[in-house]
């Protein structure tokens, strides 16, 4: 068996994700990471990480808690008196979805594991035009992380930031990862349930919308 | 009573932390933030901050886990197979003793909490001259992560990032405590020891040369 460059996915258990996670796996073996951080549904994301480590046969799998984000709420996700609204794809500004500065978070447990690991980069599936407006899913936030990176590691460490969805929308998501036979019968995206998807959330809204538009079918079960 | 402004400030229990409190606490009020991440003295650094925390009547206090830093490893005072080396103020180079990427997961913490507090400021004790050499250490770090929080957080969100010792060097340190009545003694910066500082491990040699240095006394009692 060759060994490929390591490459540390963030894998949270959704459709960007694992479509990340498959464009990754073309040329790279995986070390996937998860982070439960209190959201509701924080038990189902972790069934479907741990479905899709197997799918992509990982050679590490690390499951972190962002203790603080669980602390401190001030969103809709963590916090359980703040209603999860209805979803609406063309809404502005930030949602109470939103939890502050989450992908810092995310971002700075995937860079520590991968210099432990000496992987040769960090992969996020965030996406700018097509999510719900979170400022850390913005093309510029990961220019400045880039930079962090750069000044905040051992001078021989060189990580490679990999968002290889950033610019896409939902339809073409939900196509690259059709090419790729991404597994999408793994993945959870409802913000609310753990049952049977709503379909009605911002995200679950957002997920069909992009099936939809992209004439494919959602192979999980809604509502 | 005035309301001031509200400064989360970063406390780990060290003497470095300890002076920025000092500062911050001239005109702010505090929200302080501890973080455990399996550090061999993590008990006496937690009794530490508790201390520091009544000492500066802290308005608001947080004690978070940082779960993944435990569980990599990577560094001598998160893994107990690798030891403690003896202290060299003069050594070069990244010692055994860096956690990887550690400081951004402290500040991501602090930001996330700032941001829902609705603090003004966040404050690090960060050193970049007289210090073990880390590499989140540097000025040139904490530029990047300005820039991060800029684009990172909420549009509305203004938050300064504060690191009012960074330039100095460690009896400068000492001096600007003792004039603001830091208070040393519930202080602990050994990295050994829970029990009585060790006095030669980098952490306590940096100190110990501080005090000496400033021809001042250090109040610990050491082996």
């Amino acid at each position: 068996m060759t060994s490929r460059p390591l490459a540390v996915v963030l894998l949270s258990g959704g459709m960007d994700s694992c479509v990340t996670a498959a464009i990754a796996a073309l040329d790279h073996d995986l070390a996937l990471l998860h982070a439960s951080y209190g959201q509701r549904t924080e038990k189902r994301e972790r069934r479907a990480f741990e479905d899709l480590a197997n799918h992509f046969e990982a050679l590490h799998r690390l499951v972190v808690r962002l203790d603080v984000l669980a602390a401190i709420g001030g969103s809709c996700l963590t916090d359980p008196s703040i209603d999860v609204p209805e979803g609406d794809p063309d809404r502005k500004g930030i949602p109470v979805s939103y939890v502050p500065f989450r992908n810092t978070h995310l971002l700075a447990s995937a860079v520590s594991w991968a210099e432990v690991l000496g992987a040769e980069s960090v992969w996020i599936g965030a996406v700018e035009e097509d999510s719900s407006g979170y400022p850390d899913c913005r093309a510029s936030y990961y220019e400045a992380f880039r930079r962090l990176v750069e000044v905040g590691t051992r001078p021989g460490t060189r990580l490679r930031i990999e968002t290889p969805i950033i610019g896409l929308r939902k339809p073409e998501i939900v196509r690259r990862g059709l090419e790729l036979a991404a597994p999408f019968e793994r993945t959870w995206s409802c913000y609310r349930s753990s049952e049977r998807a709503c379909g009605t959330c911002d995200s679950c809204a957002l997920r069909l919308r992009g099936f939809r538009q992209a004439g494919a079918e959602d192979p999980l079960h809604y509502e």
